[in-house]
């Protein structure tokens, strides 16, 4: 009987092409990364299953991962073994033993991410790869206003890509909040599950609001819409963090 | 007549070695890559003053260095056509024409440093270059304690490099505040100028105590000692930023 152990990663996704391995692509991807450092570990060939895909350059703070192993190496000592093989822009905080039926993706009941946007007029050496520089003023109250609308559960067919292979367009968005940090603004978007680029679609649109590019109106009008090409463009990856997954 | 211009730069010091221009380092210095943009610009062969030197790694801020030239570049200009030279890693926040007596380094009337500690369990993928890691938890009201005894007029050879060649090791440490910012702790030291890997020579002595290793009271002993043996080690200098210059 194989054992199902859970991982909890912080990784910058700088450097990466996003989670998921792919085919032909030259960027390493977080998922490549940390099967071979599993292999390594364990002389095993596993395959890691996700809470989901992040998109290139998009960062986590709570990604979770699990796989089958039959390995004996105990649930703890995954975190610091795993960290002694990866690179350290790929950090395991913590490792679980979980029961056999738990799988990161569908077992998921909800996810955090969020989105910081450095609101100053000038650009940043410190955080150009975590964070969306905006050298305008962002007018937060409109921006609040606007995300008022977008709260609730909705078929968000407008902020979804093109390419997203979700069965259905609907998707309960719990929270959607915006906090002022010193020259931070920070978008937190909690729902119980996301469609494909949905919240980099949101932020850049609820952007254009406090940009005051568009009315507070206009994003109740494009949600109901359901067409993509009303909506703003997406907030670029680098300001994209994956900020908790949440399980029962 | 030639004009004097003012610069406040932020950097990220990951990739290089210090601010100060070194004769058989392989790695870049944040004054060649200015010194080489501002030649770009300018087709003159500018010295940079800066505000003092940075150890490799180290980051900015708020860096302050002037120049003089012959150009007729608008001041508020200098910013953004710089930036569009230098690697993003380094960026003008702010260009400004001032008094043909102004001088970075002695114009300057004080100085703060930040320095930050991640203070959790689990190393980070995020802030590898931008912090501390620190995974036992601080005693930070100790830490305080001890701080408290640092502040002040005193002769902080203790906290010296025996490298460091100013003149006097008095030096006038206005404020030193450690406050905690969600996973982080920050120390803020404030001071008329500093010595030579002064300000991680002092946060690496509160760490100690910050842990346990020492009581509050060696502080003020190590202080009186002037003895650099006695203090703790150096903080790692990724943790520490330029944060702020003062002028008249």
């Amino acid at each position: 009987m194989k054992r199902n152990i859970k991982l909890i990663l912080e990784y910058d996704g700088t450097n990466y092409h996003g989670w998921q391995s792919q085919i032909g692509s030259n960027m390493p991807t977080i998922q490549d990364v940390l099967e071979h450092a599993l292999e390594k570990l364990t002389s095993e060939q596993l395959r890691t299953v996700s809470s989901g895909r992040t998109d290139a350059g998009v960062h986590a703070l709570g990604h979770v991962a699990n796989f089958k192993t039959a390995s004996r190496i105990p649930a703890e000592a995954w975190a610091p073994a795993l960290n002694h093989i990866l690179p350290n822009d790929i950090r395991v905080l913590l490792s679980d033993e979980v029961p056999d039926d738990f799988h990161a993706r569908f077992s998921a009941q909800g996810k955090i991410y969020q989105y910081r946007i450095l609101n100053r007029r000038s650009p940043s050496a410190l955080y150009r790869n975590y964070s969306w520089h905006m050298n305008k003023r962002l007018n937060l109250k409109n921006m609040r206003s606007a995300a008022a609308c977008l709260v609730g559960k909705h078929d968000f067919s407008a902020f979804r890509s093109s390419e997203c292979g979700a069965k259905t367009p609907v998707r309960m968005l719990k929270e959607l909040t915006i906090k002022k940090r010193g020259e931070f603004v920070e978008v937190f978007l909690e729902a119980d599950a996301f469609l494909m680029h949905m919240a980099r679609n949101i932020v850049g649109t609820l952007v254009e609001v406090g940009l005051n590019r568009r009315p507070v109106e206009d994003v109740k009008r494009i949600l109901l819409s359901g067409d993509r090409k009303k909506a703003g463009r997406s907030a670029p990856s680098c300001g994209l963090y994956l900020y908790r997954v949440f399980y029962l």
